[in-house]
């Protein structure tokens, strides 16, 4: 028997109209490069989402069409992800930072009709312009005399595409599964893939993500968006704080330690999301210019693993707390947050923190597991690791055109490998593409990354498996030295003694100047693994480990 | 174009198993008279519930069969709450203090085929059996030692059919629009009516209750349920606080100041809910035994409307901050709270209390209106009253077994009259049963009431319009004086002066020893109509309106 409740579906549409009405001054600030800020408020992204909406349905714009975004973080970005989720269409957006072919690759395969752009993009969409044929139009994300200023006077302005629109729209009743957005993962560990998120999947996931125990999003919240919005829906958090009714900051493309800071003191920011280079950039600002966050109380840290000295320096210096999240594109992404409970407030610090430095534990409304080679699901005793998988009605089903990818039994496997202790609090100990397979047993690059990190000289370190004719693989730190340093492979083997399992110490030690990294700031593997594939391993170093 | 994202449901067994999983440990206490309290964690209550599931499938129970509980707030009732639903059936929670007849027509009406009771009402189940014949078997809340002990030696008893069923289950994975409960309205304007509740709007209740802006609730809450399990679901507690991992601490019988003060300070409750005549009694006796509460810090008031000094007393003199709630059974009930906003906080204690005592604002998720005679909407200036309307994934569309309750238009008609201000504070201004209709405009009975409780010789008092030859109605004001008061109907009439137009000026005023309650507290003013609509008004009060 079915129950009598109202069948209101769950749509972005409805966050708007929530925050117009109940919110409507409540303020958008967006920084736009040598400007005053702009802004704006709820009742302004009602009225401008609406014309937008009204532009696109006259344009011919039909429910399922997939628009593009190539932008950074402000409030016509904003527009664009209500105006055309609102009537049924696909905001796609995408990352500028990613190589020209995958660019391409991603346009492409969504099929984009339009794509929006920032002015600052405008040498990029000139190269992409010839390789993308599904693309009917070009439209820069400016008013005709920003365009012509910019160089870009012969694309049609989005400016242009809303003056005369009517500022109000009746939003239509979609069938809550209806796409809402389209997101391509990061391409750390192979080309991206696409992710195509619901309306419902997309509030349901606000719902959990404001909640006291995840990220706590109040109407007394100020909430920056650092975290691009190109990047998983800058972490769902555009679709979260409006329908909390929080202020809204965006800074725009400046990201770096200063511009923060300033901007988050100008406008009272309380909450804020991104990834660790960022909050380590910050923290190096404040150390350094001998100021504190006067407004900013908690930030949420995800993307990599947020560093322990990270951690500490911003809530034990700083008073500010850390939310350490993980989570995918194909997560929305919000799965697992890591807080301590109530049973460990007699702890220590660093015991509190011994929680803290975990990926974390399940949020509301989604389940995770870890399962062994032959699925079977292993002990959550925070020693067994396995494939991380997980479930929940905000989790992707299977990607965009990869029908194949979906699971007949209801699970994603997330490519990670992870533990899961007795407490629930989930640790990511390595990608299964990057474990080390040493002898039939596996070794977590992270742990040695983390290890070697955790020495003075060493500003980043990344572990890869080369090949082995005994062992299959065995572990290659290779890692980038403090400026000045003449730290020696050798001393750095000696820094992992009594550390680690014999077996895991690592074979050898090569310094760099610089680590490649991906276009949301991770590590690429691939490209080292493709850089050292060949690389001889020392016989002195095997010698060492015992195994030789 | 449908998006790709899983389509898991939304059920309350997964609340369950995710209390179970994240907050295995988690205490859930019950008080019970005469004995040591009843402590397990969300673990036994999975063990349990899953028990009770396995004893129904094994009795034949079909998806879609009410089952019904004539219970107060405990263990065994939680486990019949998820037992019940997690097989599909329905949990119909009877309230047993209502007029035997009433319990009679819900029961008959549900075509319930069990009924759950407690060994309390063992002499009301006696009177129910022979009118019942739907009811096929009537279990008693205990186990068979308890039953004989209380006389009822000869009822199947809870915990015979729980013993010896497997501890586990694979709970079904539900439409989520099954219905999961059944509740009746209170009865307080005519006869109960049924509320079907589905699996889907539980859980978005649950997550909009939990929400900052809204209860707040967290793992770091012990939530006491205050309010009846029969009402509205304890207000869907039961469902958002094991969703959250909060604590429960469930009361029993005893809600009197003295037994609430000390559960609360035994068990460390951060949180309850419970309509203002509890908390009346709680202040009372906090203010005699001249006691403080160490770890209350929130109540949730509702049910009918929280007097200001109730309001005022609880957060100047105790600091426990009251959230005002206003919501229906037909609204899961949650649909408006209370609370001051980010720009009040400048004003002064006592205007930000005229804030509060409003009925509060829409929770994300719903949307309210209001609307005249014509169903035109009305302007939110805080002064045009009308219906109020409302709708959203947890509001009724239609009453059980009366289809043709359900409106095409997709609104709900609540049945109170309400304004909304200019910063969306919705304040009820009466029931529209209830509003006295004089000379074609509307005379709020509750704003006169108030003023009535505002003079300080009146303990309650009641406004009904009686029939009137001129003016169709005009307003009686039936009052209960404080012990010992010899304050006459003139001297509270002349308190009235100054205070309201001169047309709203009562014609007469009765006073008695006592007012009639409905079974959740309320006013019973259809019984006060029937009484005293043959009264006759003097005219030298009409004089005094100006009227006459
Ligand atoms: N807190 C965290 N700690 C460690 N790793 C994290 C954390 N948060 C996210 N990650 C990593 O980021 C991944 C998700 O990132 P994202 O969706 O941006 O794309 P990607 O996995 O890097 O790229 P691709 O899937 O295209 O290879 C997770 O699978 C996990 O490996
Ligand atoms: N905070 C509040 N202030 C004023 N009135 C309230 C408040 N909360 C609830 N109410 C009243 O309670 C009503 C809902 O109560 P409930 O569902 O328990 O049954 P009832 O309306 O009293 O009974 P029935 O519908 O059977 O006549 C609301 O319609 C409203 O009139
Ligand atoms: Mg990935
Ligand atoms: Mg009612």
């Amino acid at each position: 028997m079915l129950g009598l409740m109202m069948q209101t579906p769950l749509l972005l549409s409805s966050i708007l109209s929530h925050a117009a009405r109940s919110f409507p001054d409540v303020e958008i600030v967006s920084r736009v490069p040598d400007r005053p800020d702009h802004i704006t408020n709820y009742a302004g992204l009602m009225r401008r989402s609406s014309q937008l909406a009204n532009a696109l349905n006259s344009a011919g714009i039909k429910p399922g069409d997939r628009l593009a975004t190539l932008a950074m973080n402000g409030y016509r970005h904003l527009e664009l992800y209500y105006g055309i989720s609102g009537i049924g269409a696909v905001c796609h957006t995408v990352n500028p930072r990613l190589f020209v072919e995958q660019i391409v690759y991603i346009i492409n395969h969504a099929e984009d009709r339009l794509v929006f752009f920032d002015l600052g993009f405008i040498e990029l969409v000139k190269t992409l312009m010839p390789k993308c044929p599904s693309v009917e139009r070009w439209i820069c994300l400016a008013g005709a005399g920003e365009a012509r200023a910019a160089g870009a006077g012969d694309f049609p302005t989005y400016e242009d595409m809303l003056a005369g629109q009517a500022q109000s729209i009746d939003w239509p009743q979609l069938d809550e599964n209806t796409a809402c957005g389209l997101c391509y993962t990061s391409g750390t560990t192979g080309n991206p893939k696409g992710v195509l998120y619901a309306h419902r999947s997309a509030v349901l996931h606000s719902f959990a993500a404001a909640l006291p125990d995840a990220c706590r999003i109040s109407l007394n919240d100020t909430v920056a968006f650092v975290s691009p919005m190109f990047h998983a829906m800058s972490w769902g958090m555009p679709y979260c704080a409006p329908a909390m009714g929080a202020k809204l900051v965006m800074p725009g493309q400046k990201v770096d330690g200063e511009s923060l800071h300033r901007i988050f003191e100008d406008h009272g920011v309380t909450f804020a999301n991104g990834v660790p280079t960022v909050w380590l950039g910050y923290v190096q600002y404040l150390q350094s210019a001998g100021v504190r966050p006067t407004t900013l109380n908690r930030v949420l840290i995800g993307g990599t693993a947020c560093p322990r000295s990270l951690m500490q320096t911003l809530q034990d210096d700083f008073g500010v707390e850390v939310l350490h999240v993980w989570g995918m594109t194909e997560t929305s992404p919000v799965a697992t947050i890591s807080k301590v409970l109530p049973r460990h407030r007699s702890l220590s610090s660093e015991q509190r923190r011994n929680r803290q430095v975990k990926q974390g534990r399940a949020v509301f409304g989604v389940e995770i597991g870890i399962r062994d080679g032959d699925n079977n699901e292993l002990p959550h005793d925070g020693k067994a690791f396995g494939d991380l998988v997980i479930r929940g009605p905000w989790i992707a089903r299977s990607y965009y055109k990869m029908p194949e990818s979906e699971r007949a039994d209801g699970w994603f496997f997330t490519g990670d490998v992870a533990t899961i202790d007795e407490e629930g609090y989930m640790q990511i100990t390595d990608r299964s593409k990057d474990v080390i397979k040493s002898g039939g047993e596996w070794i977590s690059s992270i742990e040695l990354e983390n290890l070697a990190m955790a020495h003075p000289e060493i500003v980043e370190a990344a572990v890869i498996g080369v090949p082995h004719p005994k062992w299959d693989e065995r572990p290659l730190v290779i890692a980038v030295r403090r400026k000045g340093s003449s730290l020696t492979a050798a001393e750095l083997l000696a820094f992992y003694e009594g550390k680690i399992a014999k077996w895991w110490m690592p074979d050898d030690v090569l310094f760099v100047e610089e680590l490649p990294h991906g276009a949301t700031g991770k590590l690429l593997k691939t490209k080292l693994r493709e850089l050292y594939e060949d690389h001889a391993l020392p016989s002195v170093a095997l010698a060492r480990t015992g195994l030789a």
